[in-house]
């Protein structure tokens, strides 16, 4: 895949840390967190985690876990303490706690807080992309009722309005058609970020890595498909998009991540419209559920990639293993226990990949993904989605692939 | 891959154990268990180690770890007392701790002690696998040194003289040619066991994956080069042995597995001789090293397919993702530190996957591998052998690989 050369004058995010750090902190402790401690155990790398909970996804599985929460200063230096650089499972740590660490060099914070405020904050992210000149949705920083108004008006009377701050999957994110369904964001938030509801013919992801000095690599874009505002279902690559389409925006995502100094994994989440333009729609600087399909269709995972960049390893190859892959979200269903489905959906497929998150289930919620790798991304799609019910309903009694197996 | 349906009429080793184990207890915490912890954790199984030292390999990255002795009754108890499935990381644990386990339903053991004694000792299996009609080099059992006389004479001067217990590697193993040169060994052992040496072409090694309940699968067998008594090399598919000898092997590896109530990964490691027949060499019951090319060479990895099989689990797919693979082991070189010279080869071949184990260095000791995917074996193997230079020596002053990265 596109892969760019360092590029030693750009103003990065270039830090004091020696070059292969061996011990990476993980800020939180969700899936993401998790999924980076079997690559960090083959890299020989010591992953400590910061949790709130003993039992969240990642604390529960890992060798060293700190308790503490990611906006407790105190907490977030005490893991800075014992590692050369942090990471995140998470954007929501505050800037001045990362500022802080970085100041006093107790240890690299990648990616560092001046690149991750984009990922923080939509409208100070709008902002610099268009400042930059790189394709956005028509968009509006809303002060008021009176900006609300305005806005809708000058974009045809609906109007997508987001929390820039603290959103995360459908959360945080509105569509209204009047200025006073947004009055109790804006009493809270203060400011508010108001963009065109974008008419997209379907939306894509692409991930690219990067590592301090500059050298970045980018992954297959790929197509992703939501469901009620939380990412469900991934196709690698994209279909129909082509080499020059790939190209195109693989070069768009690595100029973005050069552009802010990203170090690690960047998942840019786009809109492809009718005419075959892509526009910006969110950014994420850590693994993202887009990029899952790498685990089991990639030479190198998005987990192993991001602990190789934020540690200054050399980066890995981004090939694909087969010419498709796809990924399936397992959002909380009538299933509370997982494990006879998983059971109906491993004997039902003995190439499915399952990958379990360890956390309650909760109606919608990602409680673990499956991966297929294979040549034709359409069958793929569907054994995908066979596994999918079968793992978040329970095998049904009257489900013939529970009969294949004992 | 060669698949055999469940055979319910056989005497196997079915245990009382419910299918789709979630606690699995490993018993040991050398790399083997090491390489567990990953899968374990993306299939939502519980895997505490039991480890004389929390700086063993595995221990120094579980999340649970109970330290104690393999051949402790009551820490063996204690591990299974809190698990549904006790398997291994070796194949030391006495069998009377096994076995009582087994009689009180404490908890499954998979391979369960009647199996894995073919794997404790070598005289049992050689007695077995002859009575079985697999095929075997000529072998002798030795009480005195009249019967090395004997077996020398009758093997033409030279011969293979093994402890029936306790070896591994190269330990245990002597060429002797005159009766006088293993009276130590067998003052010490009481009995021997002792084998022609077999004139053989090449070694290979077959992995194949049981069930409780009978169903199992086949890998592709491998082509395997000992350095010192030790596995060095290895090459998936075996070049050349075809698709018929692909399958005559596979089904040598099945029947013994069946034959035997194997639960769990076997290690079927042969000798081909100069006539394309092949003689068993040894059997080992868990991940075997000449399997670790399937952790990035396979649909399933050996380490996951061993905990879907003692968890009673459907089985993975064994196929392989590209023409060829290769694996080669890490023995201790030079460098004391691995990190410098893994960041030379990780930035010389992007392909590369590096596994390390967490272990001190010592001249000749396994402290990692490397594996390749790919088309060609011959080249895979160049470039495995280049990275494996660099880590277990260290980037050299004139080495342009380390000029390439930083």
């Amino acid at each position: 895949m596109s892969k760019t050369p360092p590029c030693p004058e750009h103003p990065s995010s270039a830090d004091a840390a020696p070059a292969g750090a061996r011990r990476i902190g993980i800020i939180g402790a969700g899936q993401l967190a998790r999924m980076m401690l079997g690559p960090a155990i083959e890299l020989g790398l010591t992953t400590p985690v910061l949790a709130t909970d003993p039992a969240e996804s990642a604390a529960a599985v890992a060798s060293r876990v700190r308790l503490g929460r990611h906006d407790d200063e105190q907490s977030v230096r005490a893991l800075a303490d014992e590692v050369e650089v942090i990471t995140f499972d998470h954007e929501h740590v505050p800037a001045q706690i990362l500022e802080a660490i970085q100041r006093d060099g107790t240890a690299a914070v990648r990616p560092g807080p001046a690149a991750l405020v984009h990922a923080q904050d939509k409208l100070v992210m709008r902002e610099r992309l268009t400042a930059l000149g790189h394709p956005c949705p028509r968009w509006w920083r809303i002060a008021s009722s009176a900006d609300l108004a305005a806005a809708l008006e000058e974009a045809g009377g609906r109007i997508v309005v987001k929390t820039p701050r603290g959103g995360y999957d459908a959360h945080g994110v509105r569509l209204i058609d009047g200025a006073d369904q947004a009055e109790d964001w804006l009493a809270q938030h203060g400011e508010l970020l108001a963009e065109e509801l974008v008419p997209f013919t379907r939306e894509l992801s692409a991930q690219v890595a990067r590592r301090p000095g500059g050298e970045a690599i980018a992954y297959p874009v790929v197509q992703s498909v939501q469901k009620d505002g939380v990412c469900y279902e991934v196709v690698a690559p994209a279909p129909g998009l082509g080499q020059e389409g790939q190209r195109r925006i693989q070069a768009l995502a690595l100029s973005i991540a050069d552009d802010l100094g990203v170090t690690g994994m960047l998942a840019v989440e786009m809109f492809e419209t009718a005419d075959g333009e892509v526009l910006v729609n969110e950014l994420a600087m850590r693994p993202h559920n887009t990029g899952h399909w790498s685990m089991d269709g990639a030479v190198t995972g998005q987990f192993e990639q991001h602990l190789r960049a934020v540690a200054d390893l050399p980066l890995g190859s981004t090939d694909p293993i087969a010419p498709a892959a796809v990924m399936v979200n397992l959002l909380g269903g009538g299933a509370e226990d997982l494990a006879p489905g998983a059971h109906a959906a491993l004997a039902a497929d003995p190439a499915l990949k399952i990958h379990l998150y360890g956390k309650s289930v909760r109606p919608g919620r990602k409680i673990g993904h499956v991966t297929l790798v294979g040549e034709d991304a359409q069958e793929l799609l569907e054994r995908a989605h066979r596994a999918e019910r079968l793992i978040i309903d329970g095998p049904q009694p009257t489900d013939p692939a529970t009969g294949g197996d004992r």
